[in-house]
């Protein structure tokens, strides 16, 4: 079932390897059926250089049974489902660990916005969850840590396509998309960005950007008035 | 209509490709006519995988107006029409989101000389503009992004091809040259300083370089009395 | 003789390579055979390049002598033989020099546990040894460092499967593991986690990560009740 | 004439860009005749793409006078001849412009002998020498570069090939060697030294390593007492 979505989210975890984003098992991305029934994701622990379509597991999003495939799916499955359940515009979801945007994880701080490469795909800040307490790791980690994303976004007032990205503290860099290759994008970009970030800070410790030089670059890429690229007046 | 430049502009852009100085999307190099009346330029948004030098946009200097190409020319257009029209000198533009040259747009700071890689073909510190007004950035945002690198320049006194680059602050670094390939070769030189810089401050936050120094690395490569390669002496 | 082992060591050796943590001849992997009576090591100063498996030397756990092998064993053999002697648990040890694993060896620093990537695979911070006394550094030198890496494990409560690496003040780091490819591993996951390290305390100085994620993902992965990979329950 | 020579020469050359130490045209390989009479040079400012043992071009050591090439030589020749004059002991020269060799020569700072990497190369700190002065600048700019590089090995008691290399003040790296591969080598490991002191300066400002620990390390690659390799003991 859902071949072409598991060719898709297959491809999409080996482009993770191939932008430099994901060593050894470190990431996984899923994807959601049109109907919003089932999510595709990529087995727990296996070798990227062997991944194959029909290793993907099919799991369905209202129970969290698994009813397609062979292998165990992520071990982060549930912070995928939690995000599909909650928001209905997501179609892709990609987990990874690379270094720039775990270093802000791991300092408990938000990436700012403070070019325009950040504001070509993420409306403001990315920010950085707080730190789950002592129960919400030991019971249901991963499902609270699904939690902590959505009482992130929802307290800093945070559509999620429009800022597509977050770094849970301690851990490390979620991003999500309209489709797996988009999300897998959306991971490199804020990958990207947070070098940038962390290199801007090294300079200037104090450095920002106006929010109306924000608003230009993302809204020139996104929503009506788009003009970038070759399909807005399409 | 002006086949060889457009091949010259498609291998230039795939060069930034190749030199890491751009992924995705992120750059773009035109080209001007002998005749000076046509740029030759990147369309917008298209995949570097992809690019053939059909896809290249025609776009008259004076008027604005495409006039060869099925495609939206690069979404910076503007601002490489503002450079051509000010400086007769400058055949070829490039613009890229290189990480190091962004930190310093994005810091504000402008990218010092402080070795003989910088001085061997930037005429000293390679500046960064001002914050464009909110007014500048609501109107007529790239054209204005070509004003404020005319007015930076002129400010300090900069002859654009003595000093072939500068960074936008909040954005990003434009480079030009003599031909599409020597601005993106001066893009990359751009990236490299800008990597040197910043590690040099880390180490350092004093350092500078005398003035003569500047003047002999710049002058043995450049002008007249040059001395650097094999052409010089011819 | 163990020539299946000498395979498994020569492959791991050039596997260092591959992953970037090692340039030239700066590292070596040994294993160790299943009665645990012989060591199979990289030859000293040997490039990798034309490294075969015929190349391994084969040395006797308990007095140290070549047994099998035309070159001499890695200038590192005694460091290794150590800390086989000492921990049954270990079947096979890496020394490399990278570059961000080295900084923190060369500042002295433990390499603080910041982060779920880190937790995946150490138990806790991975240490840095005290500096060798003179005496210590003079006579039986590789020895010594051996015993430094015991004394600093033994001081620090530390099992040497929970927490596989170590960095050497002044020098670099060591790792261990099941077998060649898994101590490998172990040593890029150090310097990966070094490099996240450096940057995170570049971001906030005081970042730290509760003891309670630490355990959280460590037993995720290890132990008897992990649930991360395809084999777990079997 | 030469054959041999030129096609060390031209290899070396090659090698750098390989070891990601050169982009460009931004470095030079020498090496020296048996006899010490002609030095062999890559030619000024000629893409490493297309260079060819033919290229290279025979200076001789006393006068300077080009004896065999069509091109002329690196536009650095005057600093390696002086360095030929003066040390009996090298048989080749590097010259990089290697980022994190070269951030260290623009703070004007020395490359610290913090580990053992370091010391397994290099018997103590890697100098950077002064700034030259306007007139010395001014005037035979390379002759004097190499004056300066003997100046300052000279006042800190260096046995050129104890310490095959040095940073010049506000340029970059120089280092040199047996022969061009070995030369090369020094300015590889030179490269990634000043990297890891970088790394190590942001970790901690006070890092230093003690005395003997450089001395056990340079001792055991280098003298009649080394044992590390595998030619030592023949």
């Amino acid at each position: 079932m859902l071949e072409k979505l598991k060719v898709e989210v297959c491809n999409a975890n080996l482009e993770l390897v191939k932008r430099g984003v994901v060593i050894y098992t470190w990431g996984n991305v899923s994807g959601i059926s049109a109907d919003r029934k089932y999510m595709v994701i990529k087995p727990s622990g296996i070798k990227y250089d062997n991944l194959k379509p029909e290793h993907m597991v099919v799991v369905d999003i209202k129970t969290g049974v698994i009813v397609d495939g062979n292998l165990k799916p992520s071990s982060d499955t549930k912070t995928h489902l939690e995000l599909y359940r909650k928001y209905l515009e997501i179609k892709a979801i990609v987990h990874t660990h690379s270094t720039n945007a775990v270093a802000f994880a791991q300092a408990g701080r938000n990436i700012p916005a403070l070019g325009t490469t950040h504001a070509d795909y993420f409306y403001g800040d990315i920010p950085c969850t707080r730190e789950l307490t002592e129960k919400e790791v030991t019971n249901n980690y991963e499902e609270n840590t699904g939690k902590v994303i959505i009482e992130t976004l929802s307290i800093n007032n945070i559509q999620p396509l429009e800022i597509p990205g977050i770094v849970v503290k301690n851990h490390g860099p979620f991003a999500w998309g309209e489709n797996p290759a988009n999300a897998v994008y959306n991971a490199v970009v804020l990958e990207k960005v947070s070098e940038m970030a962390l290199k801007t800070l090294a300079l200037n410790p104090y450095s920002k950007m106006n929010h109306y030089i924000l608003e230009k670059h993302y809204l020139r890429k996104h929503g009506k008035d788009a003009y970038y690229g070759q399909d807005c007046s399409v």
